[in-house]
């Protein structure tokens, strides 16, 4: 029988590295690894990743990269939608896992793959992500799950890999932290808690002191998408990049989150995504000026419905694709800029501006306007309130 | 004839003290004023407008607390709904207003008078809302508006005034301020235009300096209301100044808004409201230990609607008890503490804790979990995508 | 100073023949008449209305054809979102009375007239309809609405065009109709009684005797629009027309409807629309065979409101695009035929199919499946149910 | 070892017989049987239901009245609510199953039973619901599944049932029948195939003939809930049979459902469910008379989630009883009469009356209004229209 081909989505840690091992040994395949940089791997570890890959004697090894996607198809989106979970976090992790495992899916498509494995484990969030992607794309092609199926722990998979002669750094930390473009978030230590205080240590930027002068940054969005900083053009990966490096200097943008997970117990984690709370807040800011409140009304009803589906992993529901479709036709009009003003530990959207301002010149909120008589107010208040006057009425009546 | 009685909402500002005046003259009409104090009025501040009532002739004055009342009809939804406007502003305003007329056409059916009137001019929320209030509580009352009938100027009002041998001090600032229990907004100068900054000296806070080493705060929630502070019990009343008054001195609370004004042109306006925002977020993290995911999406979405309602005067249609209803019925467990941290501008909720914690000791995220095997995650996670899987394979196949 | 000229909407009854000679009388306006013909007049009614407006003096008479646009741009929306408002009207009159005033506001432009004049009275839902499209449109375009302004009794009008040499054919049935593509509304006499039970013999069809055997027809739809009846191809003008025969012989799609009017009193008509009663259903149940559970959901959730708003003449906020974005997504696959059986008085769905059926082969409801085994079904309900299990637990923990 | 005691949901089919047998056998349990009625069964199969599991050698038999229940927490909101799912079918299975799942857990509880066990196979939605409400109610008992763990085939089941020397009445029809209360489904045979016509003769009622004559009836309610007939106080167990009875003769409330089953693929049965129908008509009709259009609103946005929850089981989530306390505080004034007509095979409410009407005599819609005037109309009317006209404008205004 010929040797099983099989994809792996490798990441380089404990458990993907285990996975290289198992899948050969138990299955006797030929793996191969595939890498999605989705903003959170620096060149070095994506040298180091693909050494490692070789060294564990994979057959070929893929380095994809997904930062436009992740902007374009998944941040996009959720600017556009002003969607944050639970009203705080941005989603950094589904959006970009996702993708991930879309992009594995192409190369093993790609490969003509016999099957595809992920290392997730049977407690969290992305094996669902991983699961449902992959069954959707891959119909017919065998997904192996190793460490949901073993259920060992990371000392079992230590001591199985050294018996192979190879070994992973001990983690250092309690916490276990998750980087990409879409923003940085952190497991494990305090977060496990709700009671507990994460300490500003955990976070990626701690160690830098705010500045104490203030700074203030220009949004330019065309059709709901950012586009420019300061008046300057920028795609979207170096918009966000540039954008989290001034977060970062001021401390914004962390924050934690508790939420339901998937499998349906709750979960908390540490996040720090400046450059997705700004350009929300920045967005969602700007729209004000330009939508009519119930164009809002209904964004806000199924955008928020749409980050529980991303979330959940279900990004190919034909719903997503629905949404978007009237998220879309709403961002016709959402072209202009939006200032922001950071300080240390915040910031505060300042002031917007749109060449589809729906700020009547004539009709200045609280002065005298010329948009109507004062005739014309009085009645349109009368019949305003004149259902619930009617239902007042009924229900007195009747007693 | 008999000289008509009428009930005047009365705050002793220009357009009111012209009421009196104009009622009088033109109606010869015995005038009842009537102010509620919904947090907004010092003692002297209130001693004064009855001073003043008198001397315009007023045959009468009513001194209202409302206080109690905003806390209790008015904020607690909103605290249990999470709601903010826009996402950012607490309804400061509008959940004073209609207390306000409420209170006054309690005096009003008290007085068994002939008519009723408000200040408010053609151009903004607030004749809306006096309307509305007035059209449901009093029926066959008649309503008098002469600022809206009349439209005057300030100055015109001004001159009459004078005729008449009154004066009101003139405005020194190109801002107004509207203050209460709920928040304090301010309004005109640099608000009219949505890309002026507005300045911090326009915040009553402005001159305090915020401390530099942080400070935390636990508020107690029973069934969605808070009842303490670090274990203190309090009154609602009392809560809210006291957290107001933590938050100013850190300079929390502070934001524009900008949205829909009733009359369907857009405004905005400066706040500043520690103690609301304090509560919303304190309320709302509490909430995601204990609420399963479909109560607060629900929650949520009716939530939204029910600030819309309440900003349009529309406080006595029926649906907005339905609302609260179904608000209350999820508050049932949402009791515990939420702990804040606030630092100079900013504050973030730091933990929470609760009897009804769904954080089962058994299922701690992102660990091996007790509650269920991966052979059980890894069904689930197929069926959980099997709507969008076939709906996949459909549209393949299909082509 | 010149002659104004004012563009008309006419239908040569006793209001808008009123207004042609008003407007000339009081205004001295050259009156241009526009008939917009949307499926509820002959070749004869026209005829005659145009004869009407030569006999009345307008210097102008257009007659405009509005059935495609009525199909296309309202019919399809609302049969491809299941529109029926209160759950049994498919807004009949509202799909009509909106195009029509758009069409008299292009006369309008063309023509660059000074003045617009619709003969809505001030009672009904039509005026709000012609002033909203017109103030849309039209921006600086004075509309002249005497009727309304008048506020004079049908006896008055009469009488005045008496004086003037014109009559008009006294009403002969205490109902008035209303007919036209998306069907025949009927109003007055015991519409006006909730409780009176509107008899047979105002509908239309009320003089045919339904057939004692049951007929068939096949609908076909492409994307969510009809386009073929028992497998022959039509246009959706003819396809509609062909419909209401068929429906009429059998007396289904009658129904009353009782609901909100926009000025917010409550409004009762008889109405009888078969064809889109029957594409309605035939579309709702084609779908369910190729949607996702949550498109169907959304659709539903957005599209009571957008039947709500055009329902109150707001055709041209920038929400109805975006719902109407969201429906055309999720058309993408509702492609295939539906069978409607009728009988007398009523009809159903009694099968579907499509290329993009998800009924997969393999997984018939009821029986043994092949998508998945008993183990994997029992790993989704625990997980499926275990938030409310939790829920239920921390409940019970906490007493 | 003590035998464990199990309490099996028993209702005498072949799959629960075989259920008794292998429980005996392979777990060497006491069985206690028990079955609910909610309305499917006779006095006679009740009692060859509790024969035959005495036969089987059952150590005791509960037999558990569920009707009232099911009425009263289940039906009634079903009809305050208006729900039927994808806009046909009134959950008949739904309401009736948890339930059944409901009454055995009590049975378990007061049984001190260490176990309990349901016959469903794991195809179909049942065991979703049984799972969840054991897992709800009875945590730490343990729940046995045997017809869904071993996947056997009904002639698997049979043969060893005979080996065991008892046998069941081979099915004499390829059509599944499921009786109750809230309605009669259909599901195999023609069922299966979605472009099929599901024959007359499947139906219980269909040997009647349907009377020439027509037949009107009154129901009765308060606050939402049906209490009579044509005057007659009934109690509505007794309500539901008289008018399943006159609906049946008229052939009434007949349908094809087809939707999302819990575990995700499409499922189709026939129903004939004339009560439910009738009453949610009735109930439908009543609350356009009394309910504001937003309360209609926002029942029918959650409604619809409602019965998807009840429908997958999950009753006992917290926002099912929150959605509830919404609607029941919608009822408050949902008190009156409607009548009902019937025809041979449809049914319409031809008249509605209360005595909290909200039709005001003042106000008939149609005919000159005392409620407002011509320029209140034309007021509201400018300002109803503002926003979209102000979009319009800054649309235009931009290019």
């Amino acid at each position: 029988m010929n040797k099983p081909k099989i994809v792996l989505a490798f990441s380089g840690g404990l458990d993907t590295t285990f996975c290289v091992l198992w899948l050969k040994k138990q299955l006797n395949a030929d793996v191969i690894t595939a890498v999605v940089d989705t903003g959170g791997f620096s060149k070095e570890e994506l040298a180091a990743i693909a050494e490692r890959s070789k060294a564990l004697g994979a057959v070929k090894h893929h380095e994809l990269d997904g930062k436009s996607e992740v902007f374009d198809r998944f941040a996009v989106p959720l600017i556009q939608g002003n969607i944050l979970r639970g009203r705080v976090y941005p989603l950094s992790v589904a959006a970009e896992r996702v993708l991930q495992a879309e992009l594995v899916a192409r190369v093993a498509k790609d490969e003509k793959a016999d099957g595809v494995c992920h290392g997730s484990t049977g407690a969290g969030n992305d094996q669902v992500r991983f699961d449902a992607v992959f069954q959707v794309l891959l119909p017919g092609v065998k997904v192996h799950t190793p460490i949901r199926d073993l259920g060992w722990s990371r000392q079992q998979e230590t001591d199985y890999l050294a018996k192979e002669g190879f070994s992973v750094p001990a983690k250092t930390t309690a916490y276990s932290v998750n980087a990409g473009l879409w923003g940085t978030t952190v497991g494990g230590g305090a977060t496990h808690d709700p009671w507990s205080e994460i300490p500003d240590s955990v976070f990626p930027s701690a160690s830098e002191k705010a500045p104490t002068e203030s700074a203030s940054v220009v949004v330019g969005f065309e059709k709901g998408v950012p586009v420019s900083l300061d008046g300057k053009k920028m795609d979207g990966v170096a918009l966000v990049a540039e954008l989290h490096k001034l977060g970062k200097k001021y401390a914004v943008g962390r924050g934690i989150h508790m939420g339901d997970t998937i499998l349906g117990i709750k979960g908390r984690i540490g996040f720090e995504a400046p450059a997705p709370l700004m350009l929300i807040a920045a967005h969602n800011e700007l729209e004000k000026l330009v939508l009519t409140r119930w164009q809002s009304f209904w964004k806000n009803q199924a955008g928020e419905f749409y980050g529980q589906m991303l979330h959940e992993g279900l990004y190919f529901d034909p719903v997503m694709r629905d949404i978007e479709a009237m998220i879309k036709s709403s961002q016709e009009t959402v072209t202009g800029e939006a200032r922001l003003r950071l300080r240390a530990g915040h910031f505060d959207v300042t002031g917007v501006k749109s060449p589809y301002s729906m700020v009547a010149g004539a009709a200045t909120y609280g002065e005298t306007t010329k948009l109507w008589t004062g005739d014309e107010a009085a009645g349109f208040s009368k019949l305003h309130a004149l259902p619930m006057t009617l239902a007042a009425r009924a229900k007195a009546g009747a007693k």
